[in-house]
């Protein structure tokens, strides 16, 4: 004989505790009322369980899904079921009920509901599988990328996203009234994860940033989470890049360890093998744009169909759908990049992946007198950056980075067509709610 | 005999190549030039360890501290020395030259140089140890914060810094031009993780919030990092209190195993054992208050005297300075705190923790009819809130949850007086920059 059951467990213990009495919580998720017997699929964060009802005991509760119930009941073995045991309920009571009319069940396919919908509706929708496992995928995306890099030595640092001035120079920054004076949203860690390096050596960011941009596609965001990682005493962008081939590498094994039959239910192939992804110098690019589209249109930077064409070439020569481009035109790129020889190249690179840069990172310059002329070259005096550049003056070590966008990360691996998708709440030129 | 090196090691790895050749690359953290003998302190993310060369091969290079070096040698065994070997420079190179007249050295004493200092000089400050530790440590304690959650079945999640409107009803918000309209920065994660464990029933953020408070005090920022944490299906405001003890039980714990040393370069006492952390109701407060320091001026909040002052009883009772404050009056909480009984007393607390606040939490109203009666109560039309309450439809189970302010905890634990010690570049009334 078993003493009344007093404490809620988890719905994935169930099978550790059969023939005893347990309190369980959660959703009704899915309902099936026959004339004798009453079938409950109950949802909590861990699982899921088939409760099993007189329907003549528990209609007066007048159950529908979404409700928030508690089950007392006694679990019993049943071959069938996907946890080996199911959940006679001996007595359930409602601990909130949920509204009539509502959009669309968590349970359903909602494959087909838009994404403002599901925006406006996010609970139901993260109670829903297909949606949320989006956010636990990215959730265990941020979780490895830490990982990762504490385990080699990297600090996490906190920076402020409240700035006196851009990182670039200007344009796209959101203005904040700040007390009696201006100030704007950072729209980059740069120059803070700059200075970090002159201090750890080694630092990366996990954070909000902000970008002004006018215009509202499927690939931007005015408000993203980046990825940031810098770090000192490189010899050239080669070991930036190397690092974030084994970054991602690992990132991706650790999810494919853990995640496999979610990441399944998202994409037919699996994750690319990021240690053989080659890097193509940009002028190649060029030429093979020409040579396999015909393309004579760009000069100094990539678009979004060269992106996707560059993704395409790289994938019938290697098999992987990615390819880091390094060597961009200095001037397309920012002031602080680093040259790669003397032709006007930078020592700068983005990471295309399954059709759109995820990453842009580059060695930068750890001169005082370089990044003066940069800038000077450009027709910014210096001065203006006095504040950033006396940090140089401090012990700078040579040092690279980059960043990787955590929305395009997430839709892309898991085959997100559009980055709101990737997003709980997305932010862009005409959205700021919910 | 040995290939001349041609990878650059870390300093903590020398001790596993003694007598051979290795390039190490840092910082000339002290410098002691004799007639014959040059001793160089290097310094790298890994460690620090000293080289030494003869003078005359060395001079040339004008070595200072602080200077970005590249040091080629041979390792050999020095029992003295704290990594059991020294380098015996065979060739050294500036990577990059500091500047003249720095305002402190890196490994000088800089407990007295000021905050300002500190902040406009970060590189310099986080490459001094007692510095930089205090961002260590940070780090740890958000890596052992979102360890303890992920493993306990807590989703992470992330949720947008730019609202449309406050979750308290409009005060202390910072105005953004959110391109032809206005929005604020987000004072709490609050609604958002509401809404969340809907879905996911367990979940926390680690991010920025912002209050626009005008008063710059040793405790106050108006960018601060909320560790974020809400939970479902709780009985009450214990159980939250409970998660609070056992989860700073296990990152106290977590920093104690991995960073003693450290830890007591800063504080005399080990850090308070959490699980014994008593919960006293807040009437009981008051009449202690009123006993023991003849404090009548009290009667709906606490202020900063009254929590050193109940930090000090709790010490004197448990030995551990930190009590739980349960049960503020309801109406000086925010409407959304659940009531505890029908005193007008709040299921709402406080976590005091050597002397400051670092927490409010509590159970919260789950029932949509609850929130828009405390919504009335406090004059505010529910209508206002409607795009908050609709989500009390979608299936909103009881739960609770807390907020951790990652500067204070910080600062309490390493015995930091003023709290923009333990932020790298803070943000007050006067200050955006650096």
């Amino acid at each position: 004989m078993h003493t009344k059951a007093t404490t809620r467990i988890f719905i994935q213990s169930l099978s550790e505790v059969t023939q005893r009495e347990v309190i369980l919580r959660g959703w009704v998720y899915r309902l099936r009322m026959l004339s004798k017997t009453t079938f409950v699929i109950l949802k909590d964060c861990s699982g899921e369980a088939q409760c099993v009802a007189a329907t003549e005991v528990i209609e007066e509760l007048h159950l529908k899904t979404e409700d928030v119930i508690e089950v007392r009941g006694r679990v019993r073995v049943d071959e069938r079921a996907k946890l080996g045991c199911e959940v006679e309920i001996l007595e359930a009571r409602i601990l909130n009920r949920s509204g009539q009319n509502l959009p669309f069940n968590s349970a359903a396919d909602i494959e087909s509901v838009g994404l403002e919908k599901l925006a406006e509706y996010r609970p139901l929708a993260l109670r829903n599988e297909y949606v949320g496992n989006v956010f636990r995928i990215q959730a265990a995306l941020l979780k490895f990328f830490r990982e990762y890099l504490t385990d080699r030595r990297f600090t996490e640092i906190i920076t402020s996203k409240i700035v006196a001035s851009g990182t670039e120079g200007g344009t796209n920054l959101f203005e904040l009234k700040y007390f009696d004076r201006i100030a704007y949203l950072a729209q980059s860690p740069q120059f803070y994860k700059e200075h970090a390096v002159a201090g750890y050596e080694r630092v990366f960011e996990t954070g909000h940033v902000y970008r002004a941009e006018p215009h509202s596609t499927r690939r931007h965001l005015t408000e993203y989470y980046s990825l940031d990682v810098e770090f000192s005493f490189i010899d050239g962008p080669e070991d930036v890049i190397q690092l974030e081939r084994e970054l991602l590498a690992y990132i991706f094994d650790r999810i494919e360890q853990n995640h496999a039959p979610v990441l399944n239910t998202y994409r037919k192939t699996p994750l690319p093998r990021m240690l053989d992804v080659p890097c193509w110098e940009f002028g190649e690019c060029l030429e093979l744009l020409k040579e396999h589209f015909n393309r004579t249109d760009l000069t100094d930077d990539l678009d979004p169909e060269a992106e996707r064409q560059l993704c395409q070439l790289a994938n019938e020569r290697t098999g992987t759908a990615a390819v880091f481009v390094l060597g961009f035109p200095l001037l397309a790129r920012p002031f602080y990049s680093a040259p790669r020889g003397s032709n006007g190249a930078a020592s700068s690179f983005d990471l295309l992946f399954e059709g759109i840069e995820i990453t842009t990172g580059g060695q930068r310059l750890h001169h005082r007198e370089d990044l003066e002329a940069a800038l000077r070259g450009r027709g910014i005096e210096p001065t203006n950056f006095e504040n950033h550049l006396r940090m140089f003056d401090l012990g700078m070590p040579p040092h690279g980075g980059f960043a990787i966008g955590l929305e395009r990360l997430t839709a892309r691996i898991l085959n997100l067509p559009n980055i709101r998708q990737a997003v709980l709440y997305p932010r862009d030129r005409y959205r700021v709610t919910p």
